[in-house]
């Protein structure tokens, strides 16, 4: 691999710990926990690990080093910053338990451990590594660990490479998994600890005990650079309305933090469209009372932020999806043959009146992603509509009704962006290269503790690393049951934007000022090396969070 | 405006000038020049500004104060990172002269001189946007100023604010226009010098007396990081191929300096498809050359780079394009008319034969692009067909083909990305601060020495910036004669990448290693504080220009 400049540079850096974990620590168990929803359920499906007390490592003189032990790593899901020193924290922590512990990472995600496909993670390849982006030093995948086969496949590979410990780096799901992992191998006596490392840029894996997931902090601080910059140019050239969506399928907290670094004209909170019921033209009548407003000032541009996932947040068009999901599967054979300019007709005559009816007031581009683009399961693929183009359209559509009333003399220009893909690799920012080298540590240390079940914690993470307090939250105490494709199960709870939360309020509070005034702030590149208040800042949502918190 | 921790900390930076600007400075002039073709010709055009020698500054200990000068300064065309640099120089500048001298800036580009919009530009307002990215200081515009009678309305102006010189920041079309603006006040006596500044973050005005326009160096580096975060997430989930647009309508010096800081698998270069006489289905094939190559290796992802003029310079789809630009113009009723089923059909009868094949070979929206979204002037609008779509799906459909022949059966899925607004308007990096700033210094001493028609200059740009040689390049020396809109007119010669180009050959050399091999850099975010080899190198294309130059 060739290293640009900025690799080698950060090769050397040396993450921050906690100062509990620089030396021998003891375990503190707190009291026992429950379950954050239908403890009674979940106290049965978890007979072996529901129930266990948080944990708490201090620092100890004792004499700590123990037995060698092998363990095994697993990257699931979708990329986050910071993966690579979660490894490189947990190779360091199993190495202080004893020096001949072995790491060993299998490829490609869960499916790795199936498939029996690993490789053994020596001191060479993590300083490979450390402090860089990506996952691919063993890949990652999206294969859920969820049956009894997979587990006892897995096993199989565990006891011939004698791991006793299995950390699986993931978002909600992948923990969810790592509980009900942990209690089967419980359960077996299998002699497998499993401990689990909150990930995902989304920012939807955090509660009262987890403060963020990694890979978050960067991720928002490469999308507000270009953002950023993007508004620079818009305040520049005057003549385009940007509008750009962001990645977050089930929660607006990226588009949020964003708004809360940039300033932007608007900012859509997909939670906010669902508590208020919002239909489609409310959402475009907002953007175009915004475009209206600066246009009288003589502003004919701005910039707007859209999440990922807002069209499934809107009712209406999520009970049009719904019934076009039922409706396209329940008649496939007849759609199929009907010829492509008579499917728009076709459709609406088949649909209930209320859906009908969202179903013509979209633009015929979006109308027919609908109904042709459709994933193996015969679902819409909501991920590949033009959200971004979708609502610029529409309130181009918008502002020449308004226009033809005389209600509006501006000019509409627009540009569209999306992204996703630019910040998930990104290399991390300081706050995340340590807390991911922390997490991987800690991890490390619930193993020497024994205990299985567990995530690995790190709290007070808005002060500097040497005070952050390490430990293990049982993966029990998040979840809660839900229902999924039709059954009930016991899964994390998803942390969604809350709008009586301290981030939404700063929003609310300022974003009818930065609708008409260009209040634009420009965030720039992550920095590295230079002052701490330019390298070392927590994301905004985790420190208007952690402000109303006392510890 | 609220500023962001790093626009906080970028604000105290202080550009390195070059060494001779310093102090006092007395002009060398060198040679009289020569035009760079059509001499005789430019001569005649500019009686007042041809043939004059360049000039270099140097030390000098005499008293080099002198009276008070009134300056004119105007932002021209598409942003580029440094702008404000540039103003900030010449401020500084004209300040060194004499205190007591003033910054104009018209608004909203060349417009705001003619139409008579500007404000002063005081020291309180200059130190709001140093080192900052975008043109909002003052804004731009592309009005081009040709006129006699944009001229005289100037002149008005600049007579009644007392301005003696201007500054025009632009790119080759600007500079050209500040030649004959330059040429023009001369002839007529107007008492008004005009200096022309290289900007354009394309990095197609340069020649061998011009090294780099600014803007370039940022531009690139902040595509370089996301497409390097791309490459990371690309060989970390290992399962799309990226198709990546870059900006760069005439040139791919974009394009060739991303593949020289990223690696990817491929890039197009359009001047090589031009000098190859490529066809569409030639590109076509050796991407998906590419793609068969690694999926036989079991590498069923990659990148491909794109420049976003590309297509203009196939020669089939250009005479494609001309061909359609005329056909429609002459028929524009009858196409009007047709129903829009049989528009395809209609377009491919009136036709030539060669063209009406080249047009069937385009997926359907492309083609539909090419008729249906035209300018106001009824021409295609080549900037909104999206390459990298078209790309990517024709290579999609040779793939099935090569598939059904038993030639290849790898996984093809595809993500599309466009990286142009996001790099016009960042902070410039540590070399375009310096850069700008320098070229905005020398501009002012140009000012000073009372010359008209000539461009800041500051050469020696791979070493420190103390060792800069600074000092100014007539500008009808870069200029010859070409066909534009039908007429021959004296222009400054765009820069091409050149196929026997240093930074050519180092691709050509290693694109095939490239290409199979998974050999990506990641260059990470633009640094501004850390190490000297992190912050403050050049551009790579200039490196490897430079290298072969001897001073």
């Amino acid at each position: 691999m060739k290293k640009s400049a900025l690799q080698i540079a950060r090769a050397a850096y040396r993450p921050q710990l906690p100062i509990v974990l620089t030396g021998g620590v003891k375990v503190v168990e707190g009291q026992p926990t429950q379950s954050a929803g239908d403890q009674e359920e979940i106290a049965k499906l978890f007979p072996n690990t529901y129930g266990l007390p948080e944990i708490v490592f201090e620092k100890t003189s004792a004499n700590t080093e123990s037995a060698p032990i092998n363990v095994g790593v697993i990257l699931s899901g979708g990329q986050a910053p910071g993966g690579h020193n979660v490894i490189s924290g947990l190779f360091d922590g199993i190495k202080s338990i004893n020096r001949k512990s072995r790491l060993y990472g299998f490829l490609m995600g869960p499916g790795g451990l199936v498939d029996h496909k690993y490789k053994e993670l020596t001191a060479e390849i993590i300083d490979e590594y450390r402090n860089t982006g990506g996952f691919d030093i063993i890949g990652s995948g999206r294969t859920k660990l969820e049956t009894k086969e997979q587990f006892d496949k897995g096993l199989e590979i565990l006891r011939e490479l004698n791991i006793k410990a299995l950390v699986i780096i993931g978002g909600d799901d992948s923990n969810t998994n790592a509980a009900i992992l942990a209690e089967y191998y419980k359960a077996i006596g299998a002699g497998v600890q499993v401990i689990g490392v909150p990930k995902t840029i989304d920012g939807d894996l955090k509660n009262n005990v987890i403060e963020t997931s990694f890979g978050f902090d960067t991720a928002t601080k490469v999308y507000s650079e270009v953002i950023g910059n993007i508004q620079r140019d818009c305040n520049s050239a005057k003549k385009y309305w940007h509008f750009i969506k962001l990645m977050g399928r089930s929660a607006s907290h990226i588009a949020l933090e964003c708004a809360l670094q940039c300033q932007p004209n608007i900012c859509v909170i997909s939670e906010e469209v669902e508590a208020k019921k919002m239909t489609l033209g409310q959402v475009v009548e907002e953007i175009a009372d915004a475009v209206v407003a600066r246009a009288k000032e003589g502003l004919n541009y701005g910039v707007v932020l859209i999440p990922e996932g807002l069209i499934e947040f809107i009712p209406a068009v999520k009970t049009l999806i719904a019934e076009l999901n039922d409706l396209l599967a329940a008649k496939a054979e007849e759609f199929a043959a009907i010829a492509p300019e008579e499917q728009r007709a076709w459709v609406i005559s088949n649909l209930s009146e209320v859906n009908a009816a969202t179903y013509e007031s979209l633009p015929a581009g979006v109308a027919r992603q609908l109904t042709l683009d459709r994933d193996p399961h015969g679902n819409v693929q909501v991920s590949l509509i033009e959200t971004e183009k979708l609502l610029s359209e529409m309130v181009g559509k918008r502002l020449e009704q308004l226009a033809s009333e005389g209600k509006y003399n501006g000019k509409y220009s627009t540009m569209h962006h999306f992204f996703g893909y630019e910040g998930r690799c990104a290399d991390p920012s300081n706050f995340d290269a340590n807390y991911c080298y922390g997490l991987g540590f800690t991890a490390a240390c619930l193993i020497g503790a024994g205990v299985t079940g567990y995530m690995s914690s790190l709290r007070n993470l808005t002060f500097a690393p040497i005070n952050w307090v390490a430990g293990g939250i049982p993966i029990t105490m998040m979840m809660n049951m839900e229902r999924r494709h039709g059954e009930m199960k016991p899964v994390i709870r998803k942390a969604l934007v809350e709008l009586d939360g301290a981030p939404f309020l700063k929003f609310a509070k300022e974003r009818e000022t930065w609708k008409v005034g260009t209040c634009y702030t420009y965030p720039g590149p992550i920095q590295y090396f230079g002052p701490v208040e330019v390298c070392d800042q927590p994301s905004m949502t985790l420190v208007y969070e952690q402000k109303r918190r006392k510890y």
